[in-house]
């Protein structure tokens, strides 16, 4: 047996029995599994935000993890039940492009097809359930991936991808790609982009706020203060200190940040 | 010891110390427990919405777990706490009907009456933590149901059931039971009801809504559209693929639902 | 190695990558360690409300536990990253009070400096998974709480207590401190106050009502009745049965609560 971590991600909420429903048949594969939580508030049917997540969440597993991943508008319908095998471990779940944001290349992906590897009757409306958990325990007890089914060539995995950064005119233009828990920005420029020259020499402009420098920390400003930092994922972020970005701005995902040299002094 | 898995259910939301709390004594009892989660987000006092949940997730775990269910408007007052034993497992909590929908027959239950298997000091404001999370301990412990206090018979239990189907004028006449996190609306009808002649050769009245064939996933609509599909838990549900069914129909638990035999086109 | 169970409360909520990335982190310290949700749903910031939940979940958890608790507004300024040592287990999180309601005396704290117990490079955002998730790890597999940095002084560790209660020409004056799931208005008055003389012997005035007498459990009303009783913490609480004593009365943390000798009768 492999080290039996599954984690599980979905847009299933926890107030429902379906997120019980897949850890009850992990547990009915083995006993000893351990299921850890990434979330289940993923927005229903938001691929991207889930796959963010899961991005954000997989590299600090051990390496081996199975991570399951369950936002999957099209259940039962065309789009393939997957798993894509990488150096961090294995990917299970729709191949909708909920997986891809997280999974490292290399990676082999196979289409979950196995009828051993997936509970006897099928409903059309919970796979979650009735393949995708079954398969995962499976693999977290050593099941190979090869063995749940035919090679799928890599470019039939759907993939996402963060929003492209472009630069125009001396500037980067990013967007929003995620609100925190607390309120925070999160965007698409990864902190390399601000890190040199210093933080302290470009400014970002979000929704008619210009904010110059980017601080090392939310402990830099005062309470209510808005700033920039680059948050613990790597990306550029818009923070109010002990307070919302995105309530003080009033934006949201999608929202255009633009970053540009300088300094405060000179705008 | 048997496998040692205990699920928790209940109405306490997961803000405070009370599930945590029901955790750290279980785990004072035997360290190696195996804690998982059912749910914490029953509307408060709602028992025949946690008995429900109850009812979806049970079933999948391994046979012999104890499933801690905790909504329990009368604590410290006359109901009596019990133990159901079953072929399933274990059901542990009051004797208010919020493990009936999910112990299956035949069972034998007994009141949680020796001190042996409870906290010394009894608050009576929270059995969970001190009452019904030891008892569950020990039961997934290999205590014998027996030992934690006399025989209940089977008419002192107090039952819930779904509410009762009714045919009518060739139809049946059903209700919401449930709406899901998506929004779907669960109702009380067993899918067999819809089953034969096929799906396609019925409509489901709701709110003004008429809803012709039933589906086989939310997959054969497209997004948007209002639709009646087989849940994974069996029942009847009406769903909007990709959007909210209560919200689209402004509809919730008890809403009346109507099945009729008929297809779309003689509408 | 201990019996290696940790505890988790933070303000981060449960829809972000935060929370899985500690377990993730923990995980590849140790893939034995049993990890336990206190809460994650602390108001964002509110230290004292974190340090409230952890002090009535705590002492619930075996002896030797270890206990991580992230609300951590200053994080990556000046305030230590500290344990703290007692006879209940090990209080792993920032010097800013978070600790100090549950953490019993006698205790030692120390300071998180040593570079073998945090993750390789530490971010200025998250120590909750660069430091404090890696040495609660650490101190759950064993290593001693002096091996993590210097000792620091108790008078050095911010201390939170709850506001004191006063009295008064006769009465008690407290206040709100919690609302919980329930709508229960938790007080900072101990149960002891009231408990003798009898309790019937007490009136309780919050918000311009006034409930004499103090019950045993909510059994003792009807549905939808105001009452006093002493709750599961010890503490004197307001609630409505089946209902909710914040949302009737209006009231939440801080409001003025007066308790006076004398009974309902002599109103």
């Amino acid at each position: 047996m492999r080290h039996g971590i599954v984690t599980l991600l979905s847009d299933f909420g926890t107030a429902d029995a379906y997120v019980a429903a897949m850890r009850g048949v992990m547990l009915g594969v083995n006993r000893a599994l351990r299921l850890v939580d990434i979330t289940h508030e993923v927005v229903p049917q938001d691929v991207f935000g889930g796959a963010l997540v899961l991005r954000h969440a997989a590299p600090f597993f051990p390496r081996g993890t199975v991570h399951l991943a369950v936002v999957d508008p099209g259940v039962g319908g065309p789009r393939a039940p997957i798993v894509i095998e990488t150096a961090l471990g294995w990917f299970v779940g729709p191949n909708n492009g909920i997986l891809t944001l997280a999974a490292p290349a290399p990676r082999r992906a196979y289409r979950l097809e196995n009828p051993a590897f997936r509970r006897p009757v099928l409903s059309d409306t919970f796979h979650g359930r009735d393949l995708f958990a079954p398969a995962a325990a499976y693999l977290a007890c050593g099941a190979p991936a090869a063995a749940m089914g035919p090679a799928l060539d890599e470019a039939q995995v759907v993939q996402l991808d963060l929003p492209a950064v472009r630069r125009e005119a001396g500037a980067l233009r990013g967007e929003v790609i995620h609100v925190d828990h607390f309120g925070n920005l999160i965007t698409n420029v990864f902190g390399d982009y601000v890190a040199e020259p210093r933080p302290a020499e470009c400014c970002v402009e979000v929704g008619g706020a210009r904010i110059c420098g980017v601080r090392r920390g939310y402990y830099e400003v005062t309470a209510g203060e808005l700033c920039a930092v680059v948050g613990s994922a790597g990306l550029l972020e818009v923070a109010v200190r002990d307070g919302s970005a995105t309530a003080r701005l009033g934006l949201g995902r999608g929202a255009e940040v633009r970053v540009t040299p300088g300094r405060g002094g000179d705008a």
